[in-house]
């Protein structure tokens, strides 16, 4: 597989991170997953935008234009005959490049910039959930940031796994539930949704974005709120947003059977037409 | 300046890290930091001891043995040059190396071990430190491991910079003392110490652990406790701990002058000959 690295398409054994890399060596950085279908990629803009905030938050000039970004994507793609494939996972690294020893960064850094694919494969049709032990740092700005260290994420979905689910909720550090170890959650109670607020320590993603404009267009009542433990396992029904599995409907959390199946459906259909919609947009400008 | 990287010494400028690194992708990884003063590294067991007991906890295999990393360190310096200078950061950066996409391990990883070395400029006589607003999380397992994600402490200690303060305090997420960006804290109540407890989301530091060892062994009073804000603003004087710069006196907190001054340099003094014998004792060894 070839990567794209601060403008050059590399084959991956031979693309080079430098061991100064602050990325690599204190996770000081920020990345966004995006799903490519046939070439065309979901939300590009919108991906784009937010890693671009995020660097800017952080202090992480973008090196490449929006522009120059999107044609990059799409050569790689093209660089990795993926540009007919159904479903791609397509990366997009930014961290602040070599730095000297130390935690403060240098002051003009030179950032690294790289976009990866693979094939995404189809996601399974639902998962389950338990919680984990782990918690989201709602008291730390780089909790609503897509930023690179998911240790703690890696260690929640670890534990979940070994217990038998397939995704890991995570509680924040108030005991309000977060997210999951790779996604939004949504809880139907109900045939209203309610989801964690962004005070949460959540990634406001750009699924569950979508998805609350989409409820609100459909005349379902939705809220972003303060979820206790109790309320999550009282919940009629719950899915899992992200950029590559889309809506995930969750059949059991914590071992406790899900319902409320058919209202998801309703919602995953129309998010795969918004979808489609993007695409065509894409097309159209094309 | 030279690394040595998975067994090799290599240039820095041709040392590669491999862009599907999971240290560089997910933070998934572990790091020390050692003080080398000509060609003797002060504590070099306890901080390989960490390093793979850190990489016990995570699944990451220690790639080589103790006798191994010792022997590589003494090489890089003498490959560096810097077997005689005075003060020398090591750094032991362990990975859980390249990987698929997404969050799970591999099932068999192949870790990256790299050691990396720089000129430590001698520390200022003491510091200034003020509370910023990222939060350690105690509630997370990592928050006790030396792990690559070091986002937040980065973000605390810019905000410190912006306000004038040399080092950044955290608070934990339940609101006590944790630590600094880059140590541990210990505060001077009278002529008692005390220091914030493990379960304040705070790494256990090679320095801390011989400090409050010293401190014992000369009858000082010591406890590790939970530390609210207000006795933070109340003690007498306080001092930092990490392993480059020893004992930091600490001269201001959030504005306020510290005392206690002299308490301070006298476990420093002990401190200093503590490395002098841990130094002598690797010589006899040799």
């Amino acid at each position: 597989m070839k990567v794209w690295l601060n403008g050059h398409v590399l084959d991956e054994h031979e693309a080079r991170i430098d061991p100064r890399d602050r990325g690599f060596l204190l996770g000081d950085g920020l990345f966004e997953t995006m799903l490519a279908r046939k070439g065309r990629i979901a939300f590009l803009d919108a991906h784009i935008v937010r890693l671009a905030a995020g660097g800017n938050i952080l202090g992480i000039p973008m090196p490449f234009s929006p522009q120059h970004l999107s044609v990059a994507c799409t050569m790689l793609l093209e660089a990795n005959k993926l540009s007919n494939s159904a479903r791609v996972a397509l990366r997009l690294t930014l961290t602040r490049g070599p730095g000297p020893r130390g935690l403060l960064p240098p002051e003009n850094p030179t950032p690294t910039l790289m976009i990866s694919a693979a094939i995404s494969p189809t996601p399974p049709l639902s998962q389950t959930a338990m919680l984990a032990t782990p918690r989201r740092n709602a008291l730390s700005p780089s909790s609503r940031l897509k930023a690179l260290p998911y240790l703690d994420n890696l260690l929640a979905r670890e534990e979940a796994h070994a217990r038998g689910a397939d995704d890991a909720l995570m509680l924040d550090t108030s005991g309000h539930l977060a997210c999951s170890s790779v996604g939004n959650i949504f809880l139907w109670e109900g045939e209203r949704l309610v989801t964690p607020a962004e005070e949460c320590g959540i990634l406001p993603g750009i699924t569950r974005g979508a998805v609350i404009a989409l409820a609100e267009q459909q005349g379902i009542e939705i809220t972003q709120d303060f979820i206790d433990v109790g309320r999550l396992h009282a919940c009629d029904g719950a899915f899992l947003t992200n950029s590559l599995v889309g809506l995930m409907p969750l059949t059991r959390i914590d071992g406790r059977e899900l319902g409320a199946m058919r209202l998801t459906a309703r919602l995953q259909a129309a998010y795969d037409m918004l979808l489609d919609a993007d695409e065509g947009e894409a097309e159209d400008e094309a």
